[in-house]
């Protein structure tokens, strides 16, 4: 089976995509769109995109993609922290440069200040395009900040572990299919969720208000809800919003049916379960 | 007056900075964190961060951050569409690739497809940083994507303008700063809002309809509703909440009160216009 996932070879995504799918082929792409498509023509039966990841990819994106790409649901949710390493050639000892994308340079300011001062930095696409050219480059002095399995994959050296200034830095992917079943994972499962895009009849006041008591008076909890843009416009919305719990529950059918009776257009994106990765 | 922006150099914020503020001193940064950190520090009065750009930085982390720097509020927010264009070094009149950030290869997939066919790409962590390359080797047969900001700065020639596949392009800024009123921009005003930061007592459900329920029995209309997970761990949430109107109205006063009289914590981040740049 062919898992499509937003690359290059050695990011975080694949990181993730490595661990769910582990004797899948994995195809990279080279953006969250190509990854879409990939899945709609048939080049990948699924593919893992991130759903939010400030080094790889934004939340608004893959929603707006989801919406665009109405024959593609989410068949699983997962969560992996991200850790960041400071690697080296095996060859050389010491660096005069760190090399590693602005948002990997940004989550280790700290550390990198009080242990290393003022060296030099400079940005890169990826964290694994960095980590590739320190892997190329033995004769110049430069570090990489990436992920294990860049490291692994360039045979470099980790000289410090876990640089990243907050412990709390994780990231979420999703599995998307042309199929819409569930898929089962072999992870701590950390939650059930039912994501809904929805479309209101018109800008009006109240109206979200109006989609959430559907929820509200059935006391279904929603743990996500992001507005989006219609590109048809300015000033048209569509929501994303997670339901929690098990949707086998009667009052799942009965709230779709109510918010087609008020003139919502629900597009149903996937009933799944979220899962908690190691990093 | 000193302006912080996420740079580098010509990057869209960049455009859109020298767009809002035509006669002060732009200081590129290289993170949205950092922006933030040199508004609340001091080292500038200002700064312009994306809050929707694919291309520069994400929605979400702008929102963490102001939900985590209390001392900073949104004085405007302008949105401008993005324009790329295909551009090569004046003594070159053919390349044999094309480089460019990768949501920008993205976004211009079909039109390099239709005109180049199968030319080589390559990832670069900035659109500018793609131009400026092209402008320091005119050895090498290279083009790139970028917009006339980086063409004029690194004195490129632009051979194919407005590339991107889909019109409907555009991107939004804030500018930040300690100080909360509104700032008056001379560009077309496109509506007012005020922005919130709401976090529940506790995660129950129906919580954020409560929340909701104040501002739609006043019919008072919400533009823009995201929910953020708190560091603090999962399961908590914030709310980002735009009330779209003026905020002279006695209701709004009125509905802060309230907010706060159902238990919900409220941090104001802002009474401002939104305003159209070009691109």
């Amino acid at each position: 089976m062919k898992i499509a996932f937003l690359g290059p070879q050695a990011s975080f995504t694949q990181l993730a995509c490595s661990q769910i799918f582990p004797s899948e082929e994995l195809v990279p792409q080279s953006s969250i769109l190509d990854c879409f498509n990939a899945v709609k023509n048939g080049d990948a039966e699924k593919a893992v995109v991130p759903l939010e990841n400030s080094i790889e990819g934004t939340v608004s994106m893959t929603l707006d993609y989801l919406y665009q790409f109405d024959e593609i649901s989410i068949q699983s949710e997962v969560i992996m922290p991200i850790s960041h390493h400071l690697m080296i050639h095996p060859e050389n000892e010491n660096f005069e440069k760190i090399i590693s994308h602005p948002q990997a340079l940004a989550q280790t300011f700290h550390f990198r200040v009080n242990k290393y001062g003022n060296i030099p930095t400079q940005d890169f696409s990826s964290t694994s395009a960095s980590a590739k050219l320190v892997a190329e480059n033995p004769e110049e002095k430069i570090a990489a900040i990436a992920n294990h399995y860049a490291a692994k994959l360039y045979g470099l050296k980790i000289i410090d572990e876990n640089i990243q200034d907050f412990e709390q830095n994780h990231t979420r992917f999703i599995v998307i299919s042309r199929e819409n079943e569930a898929l089962q994972l072999n992870f701590k499962k950390t939650s059930e969720k039912t994501s809904l895009l929805i479309t209101l009849p018109e800008d009006h006041a109240g109206g979200l208000h109006q989609v959430l008591s559907v929820f509200a008076w059935r006391k279904m909890n929603l743990s996500k809800i992001e507005s989006r843009t219609l590109k048809t416009g300015l000033g048209n919305y569509f929501f994303y919003i997670n339901v929690e719990g098990n949707w086998e529950n009667i009052l799942y059918k009965n709230s779709l049916e109510e918010l087609k009776s008020i003139g919502a257009e629900v597009r149903f994106a996937g009933h799944y379960s979220e899962y908690e990765l190691e990093g």
